[in-house]
């Protein structure tokens, strides 16, 4: 293949589940017995990512359990419902490393954003600006029952809450321009009232005075982080995220999905490269391909019926597929008020390979909806550099199928190649994630400009 | 003076605002230029309160700027405005230290019961059971503002609140029993159904359904800690803390104190020795007592008027001093909607001791109406031992001046003389912070009891 972007490198972050991103993961023989209330675990992961030059941690987030631990059928077999929390679990490993960046998932639909901003704002300073949010609105419905409310927010509301949330959160993130503080010990002054901008919102879902109380992060703004692919995701995007992870079967999809995505910037004053984006990748990866099937047979084979079957129940809105003949074809179902465009994807894919419901939580049970590759290491890397180089993807966010072994896998196979192909970095480039992935620092929108001389 | 208690041992807080307590200590010489966003900082303070084997680490918090950022005379004055968030600074705390308490004040006014149960729990695993929980209502006004309301909650419905807040909280750490996990690889069983509790909490404020997506802390209940002396906060926690920070300026009024609030336990079934009484300290030491006379006018000198005007108006409910005589008596006031019993001390010191607001605001400059002391090595451990062995405290939570000094003269001059005589510990008893302050690890409140054989 061609190396047309001799500079351009490929970006990676790595998804760290506790356990692993396969459903069954947690009973794979080398995966921690707890894994998702063991620290040295996690420090272990970090350290290896850091090590090997990822640009990121990234942390899925659901606040309430992920499988409906209430359904009979199921209760007591899923081994992913608890673990850490992501801004403490970040918070930690930002003392036990030193260059990867930290992406903590959290929602806008069950929050306040003057307390997201200041944990992130404090993520972001703990660790020297290597802080990144994940904004996403609920997909999981049992959030809603923690927080109050008998019903889910509907998905257009929850959209125009986030839309709403973000603006709340950097206006409190620009509280106080960069250079506010004179801290002169002599004198007493410690700020500058001019540089503090009291933000003095007033919207349909939030009021927030400000200011923050914390100093303006090291990176101005945390990385921006969305993975909303619907309509009004990719619209919340374009005007405001800085890095999105998304989900494609095909290179064709990919590549749609991408300059959609990137056409959309120049409405909002953006161009293309203010914007990276992520396919998700779960690789099996083997020194051949024998290797890599049996793997993934392993791990296949440890999945429960009725755990698969309740994983891809959820994917598909909550629609309960028990009923249905697991070796004939996914039914026609109503439109859901979870993700949307997750659900369109797996109906696609079940159309495209003509997969069984058994096939098709199969198929799930591992990459949940993101590209599964089981192949030796030309396969994985190939597949990179072929998305990386065709206008598919900046980067991709690693999935590894069990933990700790896919990621070192991924690390002891996988990044050498790349590396031999000048795809991958042998050094980080700056000393925060921003600088890594190549994304300029935001100005204070507050800040007043100097008059330019006429 | 005797010891009448060789076994009970006083137990120590370090209460660590990043500059230390004095409201112009970040103007002292040696306190760090950006201490709120240093960490490097705070590690050091951590590792060697914890060398010294201090029970725990205290932060307070504010969900807003302490001070009234917009308050024209005092804009640009004041240098603890801007800080890390105490959570996300534990939880990196929590992995570069290995015994030491990390309690973090969070507010039940502002504040959702199923995240604040999540953080802590998340932050007692990570720290393998070492957290703390310092539960307050909002006295702080302004943080009203930043949570889109337009008047602050009042005094007695935020302590309605805090009572169904707490209970949402152990509930939701009593969601799985400690027992609740098998993790059998095997047979794909991962917890035991029956030991799963949804608390489906439906009350006057909150509606919560649970379970808590983390298990059971490692110390079943991370430490609950208050800080409230008015009558409905002593009554919430007589029935639920385990650790009371208080501030007392005589040995009788400290004594009422202990006796009154140890006394209200059995109503609650519990215990005197199930709670234990923190006063606050802050301690000036000095070689002799004019080195500490000395080190005391160094740092009250640094005082700016306003500043020091502006901390007491804060400290008895926002009502602005600015128009009297600073060397006349301090006015009769409205009743707040603050710290109700902060504001009575003050009341009351000012009387007793016929302090001019020029000198109360400098009494409160750097203990906040917590007991100051400013003495050599024997002043202060004859006081901590006076207090502790006549029934006014269990432990003292100290409050150093300025930081690092103020924590570095109390390890290298008071608790060695405190160790002379044998009152305070060489080693750490336990492994968790309950265990090294001597209180039993709660069961849960859900779990099945096994029949008792009649």
């Amino acid at each position: 293949m061609s190396h047309n972007a001799r500079n351009r490198q490929v970006r990676l972050g790595a998804f760290l589940p506790a356990n692993g991103h396969h459903v069954a993961s947690w009973r794979h023989p080398n995966t921690p017995s707890n894994a998702g209330h063991d620290f040295q675990h996690y420090k272990r992961l970090a350290q290896a990512a850091e090590a090997a030059k990822f640009d990121a941690l990234f942390l899925a987030d659901s606040a309430a359990t992920w499988s409906d631990v209430r359904k009979p059928d199921t209760r007591g077999l899923n081994g992913n419902d608890t673990h850490f929390e992501p801004i403490t679990l970040l918070s930690a490993l930002a003392a036990v490393t030193d260059h990867i960046g930290l992406v903590a998932t959290v929602t806008t639909t069950y929050n306040e954003p003057y307390h997201l901003a200041r944990n992130f704002a404090s993520l972001d300073h703990l660790s020297g600006g290597r802080a990144g949010w994940n904004l996403v609105t609920s997909a999981n419905a049992a959030e809603a029952a923690n927080f109050g409310k008998d019903e889910h927010l509907e998905h257009s509301r929850r959209y125009e809450k986030a839309e709403e949330f973000i603006d709340v959160v950097t206006g409190l993130w620009d509280s106080w321009d960069d250079d506010a503080f004179f801290r002169d010990k002599e004198s007493g002054r410690y700020f500058d009232p001019d540089k503090l901008h009291i933000l003095e919102h007033k919207g349909a879902h939030f009021k927030v005075r400000g200011p923050l109380n914390v100093a303006r992060p090291p990176q101005g703004h945390p990385v921006k982080v969305q993975a909303g692919s619907s309509e009004p995701g990719k619209e919340l995007a374009a005007r405001t995220a800085e890095v999105v992870f998304t989900a494609h079967q095909t290179l064709e999809l990919a590549q749609a999905f991408y300059s959609d995505l990137k056409g959309r910037l120049s409405k909002y004053g953006r161009v293309p490269d203010e914007l990276k984006v992520f396919p998700g990748l779960f690789p099996v990866v083997g020194r051949t391909q024998s290797e890599a099937e049996d793997k993934f047979a392993r791990i296949q084979d440890l999945t429960l019926p009725v755990v698969g079957l309740s994983l891809l129940s959820g994917m598909i809105g909550g629609f309960d597929l028990s009923g249905f003949d697991l070796d004939g074809p996914l039914p026609q179902l109503p439109e859901s008020n979870g993700g949307k465009s997750r659900q369109a994807l797996l109906y696609e894919l079940a159309r495209r390979e003509n997969l069984t419901i058994r096939q098709l939580y199969l198929r799930t049970a591992g990459a949940r909806g993101h590209k599964q590759l089981v192949g030796d290491v030309k396969t994985i890397a190939d597949h990179i550099e072929e998305w990386f180089t065709q206008g598919a993807a900046d980067g991709f966010n690693i999935m590894p199928p069990t933990l700790p072994d896919g990621l070192t896998d991924f690390i002891e196979l996988v990044i050498p190649e790349l590396r031999k192909r000048g795809l991958f970095r042998t050094e980080y480039e700056g000393k925060t994630l921003r600088e890594n992935l190549g994304l300029s620092r935001p100005g204070n929108q507050f800040a007043k400009r100097e008059a330019v001389a006429a």
